[in-house]
């Protein structure tokens, strides 16, 4: 039940601070983990049809050895289950397995699962402890660390949700050894994103190490440990949101555009992907504006193409989107104040800024550009 | 716009602390009230039909007087709107009327709305603020209070939800004056509630001045006042409910039992109502388990007759429940932990407390009594 070398980042919250504990193997210490959150504690595992598959049974063995009852809740795989349908479902299910106010629910999957879970137990019994173990790299580095949780409504992305902070994360980085190179790759742009928001020693390094981080080296723990030391910083000094912990969202307002032109069809784009393309829209967007030299975009996009991601509108498999199409959704996205558009910005990599300040017209042109070059 | 009279009951909980505004009129204080929380801030009232057409008019000119934007979502009356669908509906509706993060929900009617309202808020863009205007004698005196917020699922009575404070709640006394006798004499059962829970005097000049607040004479205000301040006391000291918070549901577990046994059908049965019931079967099994005297039992029940509330199962219409059915109920109440039962129990007049060792033979006993008696 040891593991061999595991790391740890703190995610200090005061009340609400947790540990994130990631290692090869370190899903051995489910049972342990539980123990000390909750003595006692009977458990309900929501996690999606292939995780369940690849994974599922290893982590009810390590529960069982541990004399933990459990019981698991199974969800389709993909973005279609942040719906209302499936979270009522997973509610439903959490109650009917007579969960009390002691025991865990455990998020067992990628980023859908994480937000799906996490939402779910914020709000059975008005507030159930959870633990993440997230499966995929985009949820290891990003999702399963912070606190936000929620579904997609009729009107945007994630705009229904809470801000439920997990009691513990556990991060595993043999599981991401069934992760198909696509999913890997897509998990990798937010990877790169801590580097590009405010990390510039961090892009550098990743410029040099990406080979082994996709190779599954030493590289991969030490990204992995790096971005969620990030995550953790920026969701400490601001954990709901007020200020700097928008600057995680570079990217996200071009990536959520594009995602719901493709209608969150993963076969067309998935998240990561739409932040690839979406990071590299913000540094063109920026240098547009003259804050962002062109040496900096072209770096970017180097290191963007270098390991496989989409840089490029124009390479979503289908028909262009209309101009007027992504700035629909850019007007849903919740980064909104006041009929001026937010944007994360930057100055250049790890110089990145939010301006509040953007006029709608600058964006139609800027893409128009984009969709005609 | 000044009011005449006006009370101020403080809710202290550090960063999330709100005030109480209590008198007759001070709905016209909304607009003042918005621009102090959040200038600038567009609004949407969620209300039900019968409060929307007797104040809603009334609401909006206000509104429009304070040059303040506004909406209304309108549901139906009643106990059926705290369901998924409903609750849907209303988050969906908020985003359709594109509210962003410093405009406001208000939530105006009763406990169903305060809590259907207040809970879609809560999720909204991951949490929203929302302002509690009660119109109902039990919202003013309870649930507009402490913010609880949920709705029901197949599973129980308010399993789905959060706790989401109200950045203020506005207690217009003079709404009251529309409220059936039934409906005010519900809401009256939780102010005896808080004499009862832990204020003996309060429950003794309730004794005296019942009259006088029944005739919306200035024995009202006193009543709600003191409740309020009640309430924030033991909220104050325990938000979540980890401890003396559970006291408020004195004769809830069995009111909950009678509401899921009438299928919350208002025309049978009331909150109000069932919560008098329950506190009547919480005084008669703390006698028969030798905690509390007859005496005190006696007192109780000709205080709740005097003023027309029942206080026996058989006093609801159609055919009363079998044991089995109340218990079913009581077993999936939330405040069960690890088999024994929890319930608030009393030495007395003003001397409750939390009972979590109760085992189910003794509750199907006395039941078995009450029932055959």
């Amino acid at each position: 039940m040891s593991t061999t070398k595991q790391d740890l980042v703190n995610v200090n919250l005061g009340e609400r601070s947790y540990e994130i504990k990631i290692g090869n193997g370190v899903l051995s210490e489910i049972a342990k983990t539980i123990k000390t959150v909750s003595p006692d504690a009977r458990c309900v595992i929501v996690t999606d049809s292939n995780v369940n598959s690849a994974h599922g049974d290893t982590l009810r063995a390590f529960l069982d050895g541990g004399g933990i009852a459990h019981s698991t809740l199974e969800v389709s795989p993909g973005e279609q289950s942040k719906s209302w349908s499936v979270f009522q479902q997973v509610v439903d299910g959490i109650l009917a397995a007579k969960l009390e106010r002691n025991d865990l629910v455990i998020a067992f999957g990628g980023g859908v699962v994480g937000d799906l879970a996490g939402f779910a137990a914020s709000v059975v019994r008005r507030g159930m402890r959870f633990i993440q173990v997230p499966t995929s790299l985009l949820a290891q580095v990003d999702s399963s660390v912070g606190g936000k949780t929620g579904i997609n409504s009729a009107h945007g992305k994630n705009l229904v949700g809470a801000f439920h902070q997990p009691a513990e994360v556990l991060i595993d980085l043999d599981v991401l050894k069934t992760l198909s190179p696509r999913e890997f790759r897509a998990g990798y742009a937010e990877v790169a994103k801590y580097g590009l928001i405010k990390y510039p020693d961090f892009f550098s390094w990743l410029e040099q190490n990406h080979a082994d981080v996709f190779s599954h080296g030493e590289g991969l723990a030490k990204a992995i440990q790096t971005s969620c030391e990030a995550k953790a910083e920026i969701v400490a000094a601001d954990e709901t949101e007020s200020g700097q912990r928008a600057l995680l969202n570079l990217g996200h307002t071009f990536g959520h555009a594009l995602e719901g032109y493709t209608a969150y069809d993963g076969s067309r784009l998935v998240h990561g992907e739409g932040v690839a393309i979406g990071m590299m829209l913000a540094h063109r967007f920026s240098n547009r504006l003259n804050h962002c030299s062109m040496d900096d975009v072209t770096r970017v996009e180097t290191h963007l193409k270098a390991v496989g991601l989409p840089t490029e509108i124009s390479q979503i498999p289908g028909d262009l989107p209309s101009v007027e199409t992504l700035m629909s959704f850019i007007a849903q996205d919740k980064k909104v104040k006041r009929g001026a558009l937010t944007f994360i910005l930057t100055k250049g990599v790890g110089k990145s800024y939010i301006a509040d300040d953007i006029p709608p017209s600058e964006v139609f042109g800027f893409l128009t550009d984009q969709l005609t070059k």
